[in-house]
């Protein structure tokens, strides 16, 4: 393949320019990467029923996302270390987004400064660490930076033992580092040792297993940024984020490399959106491929959809900015061929399984 | 495989003559096929629960589709550009297709009114362009050629995303036209440009993507002929469709070639005939790839099916006549093996989903 | 592979020894064979339940059909021309199934009646000729050499299109012959002609597809046997046999050599046991392999299994009666792996579908 | 691969020290492998809902199996012959079992008495002998040895089928023998015979097939050590050994080695819990490869697992202590990731089936 024509193109041409054991640490998933594999077929598995004679000439795929308008029902998902697949990292990337939030990850190779200077929408995402002074610090520069929305990640009390970086002794190459945190932190993700993770053992120094409920009401009375709770795939805990405050839960397996074992966040997705749906806003990740998969997920009932993997493989070939505007000119394409006029009626197809 | 034994081998006796990017316009799908996989793994799911001692000596596949007598329940489908796969075009196909419905696309290669001559019964297949007027003029000249049913097509708002094409930056052979449009108008389907597929490019000129149920009421009362609705999928929209006045619906996703992602419509089926089947008849197209297909769908509600891909590889090849006579004899055995005298008991079969 | 271990290891013995259209005449479907393939997919899918501390020392194989007493519940299933696969076709086919019901095919390659002293127990099946007076001389021969019962084969009205034979132009070999019929009438099954299963165009010929209830009727008064029912999957068509008489019924597909697209035989069985269950024997046939498979059929109500081609693929490397004693043995071992005293602890199993 | 990351990387590395017919002998299923295969497919099918924010710094993985405490919810299951493996056999693999129950088999290469002595924790496991005398004395033996719990192994009426062995001629090598049973009684075992394997020819010489429920309940009041029931998959059964007086039940299809086609353990894990879960404790095992495996099992009810043949293939490569250490860490990982604080958590998580 010489050039992409759809946004799945880019994983190959992206494995053609990274060194291996970088596309490992971005594809891999954890565990047997049974979760992983299972966010693919769950999608593939959900058919949608289109409608035909809508009368609109064409499809609007603007929408909001905590009341805030964007281009098209998507947000780049928060990935640490951008840099790792090209230069340009977080700034490359944030300026591709146009139009829609781009989620700056509290593990950025760039400042979050110079990242949210650089998007249309910023938001942050938070891990919990360790110091809780270094918590209220990234929340303050991240209100001061301008970002709209706050998402704090809560599937990743420690990192899922991911095979393909443990078999690599994967190690942060030098140069690329957690741009936010005070200097030198990020030393163990670039210490070679044995048959490990370097990553994951800089996550587990500096990361906080023990995040609870009350950290979350702490957390959701510290700002006013609206609070978006990443990794929910439990109905109950849906409801238990919505109680304290947030204004929005993503269903998300962390794109298999959590838990492996864990329910494909597809199928996870009706049971919280029944829960939730008329409080909050309840966005989508792990697996989404395409446009056909943001059709899935807004007729599942999903607000919008975070974009993972794709992402970072377009811009490691430097072309992310291209792939994002031909993947909302696909999602106006899918709504009209499913009858829609736009996103809301997206999200009144009907859908069924099939395998 | 040198010769045929049974419909399904002529796609690879196709695939040795004609040149690549033909065959893939063909034979490809939207997106990532998905659609175009389920259909057939969708039918291969439905099983018939035969009867035995049906005290028959041969059965009858001869039936009636909106009204009109036809030697066995199929109808060709409309394809455009038949000289895409054969010299002989639309009128080596109309020709073989002995005692059935021959449907006419609106983008035949060669004129409808001699495709109209060639055919025993001559529908017309309607997409709907920005030109009101040209859709005025088809429908009378398709009433004058003597045309005896009316179906328009409505889930080409746009054209769905075929990638192979783009992949191949598909373009018309200069000397296949748009025959029935004016001089020139396919000028765009023959301008080879990037990574684009041509044909698609002059879809969106000439297509009106804001067809709606307005629109379709007014078609229903334009003209005498009988009216089939194309591209229905939602039970819904059948009704809708019935209320209007159609004769006649096609579930059908197009061959899996407009939205990937939408439902077999195999599976669609059952929903649509509880709506709708008491008041119109149904068809099926997308995947029928034998009589057990045949008798799949008609064990599963519908009234005949529509034949699109197998009989251009049979045109390929020369051999479309030799391909439907065969069908219709196999159809024939298949009846008998299931117990069933005619089309009507066929009806009465039940099926179950095994996989 | 040097030696069977298991009855499905004949399968790629006999694929050593025999031509290769010989073997595709056994082991092909009809159509795409999708329904050849389901009945393993859906045998293996159903799994059981097995009972602990049965407190039996060995389990007894040992049951009744149709009253009559039989080593282990199997019956050789009728198939045509045995001699295709060894010359000693029938005979030693019949020799080998010691303590079990022998079913004589009406194509037998050998005189019924020699394969009938042969054999231990001998069973008679009969195919429905357009000439009735054959059909007449048939049933009186087989009641004169000693036939203990008669399985009339309904689901051949036409043979099922093979095409494995069709595109081998398969001919019976000169000296394989229908040697109960009238000298010659296997002509058409010797002649070759082009892109034709030969056996095909002989049994259209001289069967008779017309056959009715009316004619089972006829057949039931016509000879005092116990009449078997053969290739029935539809719970109704089971009714009707037993209210004409029939004292047992096969629930079969022919071994998927007739309709291609009809359910598995296995997925068949449930509905027929709760129609007829309490008033006649329901045996099954199509896709047995192995003593697991006939635990399978009894603990979904079967009284027994006809089994096919394993047994032609046994004979075919002189090893059929080694292969019945083994199987009988796995089935003692099955059955006290199951905790089943006999075969009537064997129906009481519950099960399940896993796939 | 040179080094294993994770449990289930043992098996490729043993594969490449040991012979191929010690390899094929421990990893080999029952008759077609049917029950082999579908333990994994169905493990993999289970999928869990993780829960968040459970606000724990570290995850406790020890619990209580039989009212004994154990580091963490495994024990390892009796397998015979572990010398086959490696030369440290039993006392190797009762070594690395560190603060976890090490189940001694009673065809153990070595002394029973040796093993206990080697464990932290042993329970004895009992094949039912032709000779009560020798079970007696078995069972003194253990208790005397400080053995903690009596496990009866109730799937063996007869060994299965396992034709990898039979195929083999698979003979127990010299100097691997039943140490625990009176001189000389495997020499069956040791005897080459054509194609039958050697092992299942002396458990057919001494186990005793007719085990019956009188025979448990004897076993019961013989000692006074908690009796578990290993291989139970029926509810009913399940509540037949509560009733006896087992303080525990291990549903298990022997790792796929005895009836083949029987149900996968973890498909019949619910409904056993369901009968007799508040009464005495269920353990599965077949088919566990990993901490998800464990964690999978518990959410669907099981107080715990045992672990078969990744040890012995971690033992073959002398690294059965490293194996658990970080079987242990990982289903520390696992449980914090499911968001539980301990085991008791992990049962409360909720589950579903996808594939
Ligand atoms: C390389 C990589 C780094 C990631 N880093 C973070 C992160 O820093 N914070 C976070 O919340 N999620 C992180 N994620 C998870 C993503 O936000 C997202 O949940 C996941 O990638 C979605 O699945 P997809 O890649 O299949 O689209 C990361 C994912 C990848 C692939
Ligand atoms: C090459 C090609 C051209 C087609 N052109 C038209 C067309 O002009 N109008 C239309 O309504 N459908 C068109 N279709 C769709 C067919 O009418 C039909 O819905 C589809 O081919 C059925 O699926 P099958 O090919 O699997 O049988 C076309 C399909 C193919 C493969
Ligand atoms: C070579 C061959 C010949 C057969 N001939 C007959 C026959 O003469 N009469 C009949 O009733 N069934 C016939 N059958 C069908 C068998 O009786 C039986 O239904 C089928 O083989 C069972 O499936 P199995 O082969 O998978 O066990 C034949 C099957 C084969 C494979
Ligand atoms: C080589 C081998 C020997 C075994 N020996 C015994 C035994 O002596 N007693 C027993 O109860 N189970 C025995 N088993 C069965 C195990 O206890 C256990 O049920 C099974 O291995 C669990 O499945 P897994 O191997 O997939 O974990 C044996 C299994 C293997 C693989």
């Amino acid at each position: 393949m010489t050039e992409a024509v759809c946004l799945a193109d880019y994983e190959s041409l992206a494995a053609e320019v990274l060194p291996a054991e970088v596309f490992d640490f971005v594809a891999g998933g954890s565990g047997a990467e049974t979760t992983l594999r299972r966010n693919r077929t769950a999608l593939d598995a959900v058919s949608v029923i289109p409608k035909v004679l809508a009368g609109v000439a064409e499809a609007d795929p603007s929408t909001t996302l905590l009341g805030q308008s964007v281009a098209f029902p998507v947000a780049v998902a928060p990935m640490a270390y951008q840099q790792l697949v090209h230069p340009d990292g977080e700034l490359g990337l944030a300026k591709a987004a146009s139009g829609i939030p781009y989620v700056i990850s509290m593990l950025s190779s760039h400042p979050l400064e110079e990242i949210a200077a650089a998007a249309d929408i910023a938001w942050f995402q938070l891990y919990w660490l360790r110091d809780r002074g270094v918590v209220e610090s990234l929340i303050d520069r991240a209100v001061a930076a301008g970002c709209s929305a706050l998402m704090v990640t809560v599937d990743v009390p420690v990192m899922g033992r991911r095979l393909r970086d443990v078999r690599n002794s994967f190690v942060l190459p030098t140069g690329v580092i957690a741009a936010n945190l005070v200097e030198g932190s990020t030393g163990r993700a670039h210490q070679a040792a044995g048959a490990v993770s370097a990553v994951a053992a800089h996550t587990a120094s500096v990361f906080n297993p023990a995040l609870g409920w009350d950290d979350l009401e702490w957390l959701a009375g510290r700002s006013s940024l609206p609070l978006v709770v990443k990794g929910i795939l439990d109905p109950e805990d849906a409801r238990r984020a919505v109680a304290i405050g947030a204004a929005g839960v993503v269903v998300s397996n962390h794109g298999g490399r959590q838990l492996d074992g864990s329910v494909a966040s597809i199928n996870a997705l009706p049971a919280v959106v029944d829960a939730i749906g008329n409080d909050c806003q309840v966005l989508l990740d792990s697996g989404v491929r395409g446009a056909t998969d943001i059709l899935r997920a807004l007729a599942s009932g999903a607000a919008g959809v975070l974009l993972g993997r794709p992402l970072l493989w377009a811009l490691a070939v430097d072309d992310a900015g291209t792939a994002l505007v031909r993947l909302r000119d696909d999602l106006i394409d899918v709504l009209l061929l499913a009858g829609c006029a736009d996103v809301a009626a997206a999200a009144r197809l009907a859908t069924s399984r099939e395998s």
